[in-house]
C-alpha cells in the first residue's frame, strides 16, 4: 500500500538549498533501543582526567603545591572561575561521604533534613534589614530576588506559616545545599569560595531553657562530627556572633598553622576564645613587667550619641572591644571605624547642651597613672558627667598573659581554620518577621531560635590544606575517596589480580591500571592522592603489602590494629615494617581484608 | 589567686548604656557539652505540618484541588514563591529516592557522576551564541554572570581543557543538580518552575557510530527507568531538538490529559511523534475524503535570501514546517514568524536582480488544482527559477490520518508532560569551542557529543498530577515516601503495636500518631499522603488489614502477589477482598512483612 513511494523521486528540479532523501533522514532518527552490542564499559573517567596531569610525578616535594591546586591536577574538582568549583567524580565521592557523616549526626539528634531554594525574596530580607548586605547576590533579571547565602529568613518565614502551637517544638530543621556569597575576591579555592556547600541548621523553641538545650544538643552532635568521626585536631571557641547576631555563638575550627583565625586557648582550664572575643590579663607578677609608657586612643559612642567613650590602651598592643561590649550594651561599634570628626560631630550635633552629655574613659589594665595619654578632644564638660573604668583589658592578649576564665592558667595562641559555628539567636529573626506559636496560655509568642552552621565544602579545602604533606594528601578514612588504592606490580599475573579483587567485599577501591605509567609512579600517584592505604600486590606474593599513609591523629600509641596483630599476626604472616615516617604491613591474601579493616579504624 | 576579683565591684558610678555583671555573660556561653540530659526526640514535623492541615478531611473529592497545592496541604513541600519551591522532609524522601533510581541507571551505563557549580559565565555561553536567551538567569553584582539552566557549555569546557585522547573516549558524565530558568510566568508548581532539579548527562565520543552508540545506551537506560523502575505510562517521541541544537532528538513523555504535549501514534508501527515532528498522510481512500476547497500560504526564506519558499495548505489546517526542514536544510526558520512585508524586503532588497532569485511553491498534498489558492506577492520572475513540491504534508497530522512511518497505520493523538529529552548533538557545541581530543592519527579532532535530560523535580510535579484521585496521591513504591502508612484504632494497645513495629525490618512507614485526629481520619490522611499501602490495626487482630492505595499500571492481571497467596494464602491467613475500586487485604501479624513485600512489587 506504498502508496506515496513517489516521493522518492521528486524535487529533482530544485536549485536551491540541500535536498535530503527524507526516509533516509527518517530512518536514522529511529531509537536503537534493542542494540545487541552492549556500549564497552570505560575505565574510570576520574583516572583518565587524573593521568593526563602526571607533572608532579618529576617533583622532589609538594610543599609548594597549593592543595587547591592539587585537588585540580589529580582530579577532584575543577575551579571553573574565581570562587566557583565544579565537582568531579572523585571529589563528589568526598564531598558526598562527609555530608552523609553530618547528616546521620543531625538525624541523630532529632533534625530532619529539608531543602530550601537557592533563590531568596527582598521581600524577606528586609524584614530582617539584611536585603543591603553587599555580599548578597541579586539577580538582574528580577530586582526582587537573590541568591541566599544562609535561610534564617525563608526557614522562619515558613515554620511561622506553619502556625504551631507549643506541642510542636522544638521544630528541628537542617539542609545541606549550595548556597552563594558574592567574595569581591574570592580566594584560597574551598576555603573562600563564591559558592559553596553548607549545612545551616535552625531551631525553633517555647523559649530558652529549651532553646539552650537544643543548643547544648548541636554542639554534642558536632563534637561527635569533629572527635569521633573526623579526628583531626580541632577547638571549640567563643566567638562573637557577627552579622547574624544572637547573644552567644562557638565557632568550631581545625587547629592549622595556615589558618586565618587566630585563637588563644588557657593551658590551664582549656578555654579557648577567638581573637575577636578573646581577652587576658597581665601577669602583674611576672619577672619584668612594666606598665605602658604610653596610650592611644580610641573613640566610641553609645547608640543614642549621649556618652563618649574614650578608650585608652598601649601603644605596643591591638585594640579589642570585645570586654568593653560585655560591659557597655549599647555601643555602636560603628562609630569605632569613624574619623574622630565625625564622632564629634555626632556627638556636639544634638539639641541637647554639650555640657550634659556624658563621658566614659576606659584605662586597660596595663595603665597607670605614669602612663603617657594622649590629649582629650573636647575641653567643655561637667565633671559629674564623667565616670571611669580602669579594670578592664580592651586589648587582644598576646602569648604568656593569664586567662580570664581561670585567672590561672597563660594563654596560648593559635591558627585555626574556622569549619563550623552554632549561634543561639534568641528572638532576633522570629521577632522581626513576627514569627510566633500558640503557647500554653493560648497565647501567640515569639520562637526562641538557633542557626548552626558547618561549611562542608570548606572542611574538604581545610582537610586537603592540613592534612597534604611533601607527598600529597592523607585524607581520614571517612571521608577518603576510597578505602585503599591499588597498585599491582609489573607481570603480575591479570587472573591473580582478578581474584584478588573478588575477595575485598566491602572495601572500595581505585585500581591504578594505565599501563603507560610506571610502576613507581603508580605508587606516588597512589600516595599522592591520599588514600589512608597504598596496596601493593608484587614479589611478596601471596604476602600483600599495605602501605600506610593515612595518620593516626588520635590514640596515636595503641591503634586497635595492634590488639589484633597480638592475636593474629602470626597466623596470618602478618608483621609491621617501620622505617622513618613510613608504616609498612604484610599480610597473607587471605586475611588482607581483615587487617584492613583494622587499620582504617584509627586512621 | 583571685587578682581580678575587684572588678565585681566596678562601674557603679556608671549612668548610662545597661550595664551586666561579666562573669555572668562569660559564664552563660560555657559550652554544655556534657550535659546529660538528652533532649526528648520530637515526633516528625512532617507529620506536625501535615497535621496544621486537615482542611481537605471535610471535602467529598480532591478532584478540584490541584496536585501541587495538594503537595502543600500535606507537607510535601511548600512554594516559597512563584516557580521556587522548598522541600519538605516528606517531599525530600521523594526526591532522593527518585535521584537515585535515575543515578543506578545512569553508572549501570558507565556515566560518571559529577556536580558542576550553578554559575557560569558570558565568556562560555557566547561562545556557543547562548548568551542572549532571555530566559537566562543574570546576576546584578557582576555581569558576566549567569545561573545556568544546563551545563553544555562548562561540560564542554571542562572536557576540551583535559587534553584527552582517542583512548580516553567516551567521557560519559552527568549530574543530578539544581538549575534555573527564568520563566516570565512559572505555572503548575514543578512542571514549569524558575529553580528546579534536572539530571543531565553529556557524553563526549570520537565519531558518529561512537555517539549513536552512546545514544542508544542512554535511551536503553531511560527505558528501565520508565518502564521497569516507574511503570507508568510513558511514550518516546521523535521531537525537534529546540533551543538546544543537533540533528537528532527524542522526547520521554508520561501520557496524560492534563499534558501541555501533543503526541501521535501510530496505531499499526506504534511510531511516536511531538506534533512539531509530527506528519501524516491524507486517506485518499477513505469515504467523504475531499481535497481542499481553499489554501493559507505561509512564506518564508532560504538563509541567504536567495529563494522564496510559499507553503499552500489547507485552510481548516494548523501549518507544520517539520517536513519541509527534512528536504530543504537552509531554510531561515525565523521568516516564518515575519509579516510578509518584511520577508519580501529582505528578498528583494538584495544586490542581486530578484530576476534571479529562485521561487519554490509547496503544496499539501490535501490540494489539488480544484483549491482556491491566495494570490501571488510578486509578479515579477523567471518561469525556469519556479519549482514546485506537491508531495509534502506541511500540516499537523488529525487523529484517522496515515501513518508516514509505516504508509499503514491510522494516527492516535494523546496528551503528554513531557519529562526526559535525549539530544544526539554532533558536533554543535564542540565546533563552536573548538573541543577537541588527539585522534588516532595523532591529529586534533572535535569530539562528537551528545546531551540526555531528566526532569527531575518535573517528575514528581507529573507522577503527583497523574496518580491524583480524588482521594489523594498514590505514589509508584519505588519514589513513595513510605512503604506504608500504619493506622491504629483507638484502644489498641501501645504494647501491641510497638512489638508490631519493631517486626516490619526493612519496610519504610509513616505512623499517624496524633490523638486529636479521629481514627476515620487519619485512614483518611493516610490514603490521601498516597503510600502505595495503608495498614490498619485494629479489631481483626492478629489479622492485619492492608488497603492497597497503589495503582498496577502494568500486569495488572497478574500481580506478582498472587502467586504467593494461592502456595502461602492459607498457611497465612491471607485473603483478599476487592470492592469495587478499593482492594483489601488481612494477613496475620506474623505473616505480614512478606505480603506487603510481595503487594509492593507491582504498585
Amino acid at each position: 500500500m506504498l502508496r506515496y513511494t513517489r516521493r522518492l523521486n521528486v524535487c529533482k528540479q530544485l536549485s536551491t538549498g540541500t535536498v535530503r532523501p527524507l526516509l533516509r533522514a527518517i530512518s536514522a532518527t529511529n531509537l536503537r533501543l534493542h542494540s545487541s552490542t552492549p556500549h564497552p564499559t570505560t575505565s574510570s573517567i576520574s583516572n583518565q582526567l587524573l593521568f593526563t596531569s602526571t607533572n608532579h610525578l618529576k617533583a622532589k616535594s609538594l610543599d609548594d603545591v597549593h592543595s587547591y591546586q592539587l585537588l585540580q591536577d589529580l582530579g577532584f574538582l575543577t575551579q571553573s572561575q574565581a570562587g566557583i568549583t565544579h565537582w568531579h567524580p572523585l571529589g563528589l565521592k568526598v564531598l558526598r561521604k562527609l555530608e552523609n557523616i553530618i547528616r546521620n549526626r543531625m538525624d541523630q539528634i532529632g533534625f530532619e533534613e529539608f531543602e530550601l531554594s537557592s533563590i531568596s525574596s527582598k521581600a524577606l530580607w528586609s524584614q530582617t534589614g539584611r536585603w543591603g548586605n553587599t555580599e548578597l547576590f541579586k539577580i538582574s533579571n528580577d530586582e526582587n530576588l537573590c541568591l541566599a547565602p544562609t535561610h534564617e529568613e525563608e526557614i522562619t518565614k515558613l515554620i511561622k506559616d506553619a502556625q504551631l502551637n507549643h506541642k510542636n517544638l522544638p521544630v528541628l530543621t537542617y539542609q545541606i545545599t549550595r548556597k552563594y556569597r558574592y567574595e569581591k575576591r574570592p580566594r584560597m579555592g574551598l576555603l573562600r569560595g563564591r559558592e559553596f556547600v553548607m549545612k545551616d541548621a535552625y531551631s525553633f523553641d517555647v523559649d530558652y531553657p529549651a532553646a539552650m538545650k537544643t543548643y547544648d544538643n548541636v554542639n554534642k552532635a558536632y563534637l561527635n562530627i569533629f572527635k569521633n568521626d573526623l579526628k583531626l585536631p580541632f577547638e571549640v571557641a567563643k566567638a562573637d556572633s557577627g552579622d547574624i547576631g544572637g547573644s552567644m555563638s562557638h565557632e568550631w575550627h581545625f587547629v592549622n598553622d595556615k589558618g586565618e583565625d587566630l585563637l588563644y586557648k588557657c593551658n590551664s582550664c582549656g578555654d579557648v576564645s577567638n581573637v575577636e572575643k578573646a581577652s587576658s590579663y597581665p601577669d602583674l607578677d611576672a619577672e619584668g613587667f612594666e606598665f605602658a609608657k604610653a596610650a592611644n586612643v580610641k573613640y566610641l559612642l553609645t547608640k543614642d550619641n549621649e556618652t563618649l567613650v574614650s578608650c585608652y590602651y598601649p601603644t605596643d598592643r591591638e585594640f579589642n572591644v570585645s570586654s568593653l561590649t560585655e560591659y557597655i550594651d549599647d555601643l555602636d561599634l560603628k562609630s569605632l571605624n569613624l574619623p574622630l570628626e565625625e564622632v564629634l560631630a555626632r556627638f556636639q550635633s544634638t539639641d541637647t547642651d554639650v555640657i550634659l552629655k556624658k563621658f566614659i574613659r576606659v584605662m586597660d589594665l596595663r595603665i597607670n597613672d605614669q602612663t603617657d595619654l594622649p590629649d582629650f578632644p573636647i575641653t567643655m564638660f561637667q565633671k559629674n558627667n564623667f565616670s571611669m573604668i580602669t579594670d578592664l583589658s580592651i586589648v587582644e592578649p598576646v602569648e604568656g598573659e593569664i586567662c580570664i576564665e581561670c585567672e590561672e592558667g597563660q594563654l596560648e595562641s593559635m591558627k585555626a581554620i574556622e569549619v563550623g559555628h552554632t549561634f543561639y539567636l534568641g528572638k532576633k529573626y522570629s521577632e522581626a518577621m513576627s514569627a510566633k506559636f500558640v503557647n500554653k496560655d493560648n497565647k501567640p509568642e515569639i520562637f526562641d531560635m538557633g542557626c548552626y552552621g558547618i561549611g562542608v565544602s570548606r572542611i574538604i579545602g581545610a582537610i586537603a590544606e592540613i592534612t597534604k604533606d611533601s607527598e600529597g594528601f592523607r585524607w581520614p578514612s571517612v571521608i577518603s575517596p576510597y578505602d585503599f588504592s591499588l597498585v599491582v606490580a609489573p607481570k603480575v599475573e591479570e587472573s591473580l589480580v582478578e581474584k584478588f579483587k573478588s575477595n575485598v567485599n566491602g572495601l572500595t577501591f581505585n585500581h591504578f591500571e594505565n599501563d603507560k605509567v610506571l610502576f613507581g609512579n603508580k605508587i606516588r600517584l597512589a600516595k599522592m592522592i591520599g588514600t589512608p592505604l597504598v596496596v601493593i600486590l608484587g614479589k611478596n606474593w601471596p604476602l600483600v603489602e599495605i602501605e600506610v599513609r593515612g595518620k593516626r591523629w588520635v590514640d596515636a600509641d595503641t591503634p586497635e590494629y595492634k590488639q589484633l596483630q597480638e592475636i593474629k599476626g602470626e597466623q596470618w604472616q602478618w608483621t609491621t615494617e617501620i622505617k622513618g615516617n613510613v608504616e609498612k604491613h604484610y599480610v597473607h591474601k587471605d586475611h588482607f581484608r581483615d587487617v584492613v579493616q583494622s587499620l582504617l579504624k584509627n586512621l
